[in-house]
């Protein structure tokens, strides 16, 4: 079991802006978060099913739902929020936060 | 690094049904894709940016790209696609493929 917190980017504007920006911006700021186990990165995707697939997929995963609040919480948090909040101006996201079970 | 199947399932008309096709003959299907290294689930989805969260997440991991690939062309992985093919008659899903990289 985990806790994983998911980021769903669409095609950005600007792919380029977008990319400086969460290259050099917000993959450092998010790295910093407390208790942070895993923070992996899809790009590329393959669609399957259901239409165009997202541009980007983020994935950050730590080990109890306690754990990931304390990291938004905390001064880190705010700082890799706040930037969350500039990047969707260059890329549509949809986040959501979720407790991983085996199936 | 490792090769990411992942499915975005929206709010079904009927979650009861969906539920139990999801539960009883999907899970089935799918947990015996041929390589598959795991396969979560997750539901109560909470919001946290960009409106509504999916309704259930389901993410499969295989080691390389070549072993995802033989699982769908294998009998196991064309009984699995298909009986995608019903349950999403039961929920919208948009699916993708992707290579998750350690950010």
């Amino acid at each position: 079991m985990s806790v994983r917190f998911l980021a769903l980017y669409e095609t950005p504007a600007d792919p380029e802006a977008f990319e400086r920006h969460y290259r050099e911006i917000h993959i450092p700021l998010a790295r910093r978060l407390p208790g942070l186990r895993r923070y992996v990165v899809g790009r590329d995707l393959a669609p399957v099913r259901g239409g165009a697939p997202c541009y980007l997929v983020a994935e950050l995963e730590w080990d109890t739902m306690e754990q990931l609040r304390a990291a938004f919480a905390s001064p880190e948090g705010r700082a890799a929020a706040d930037d969350a909040a500039r990047l969707q101006e260059l890329a549509p996201v949809r986040i959501m936060i979720y407790t991983a079970n085996e199936a």
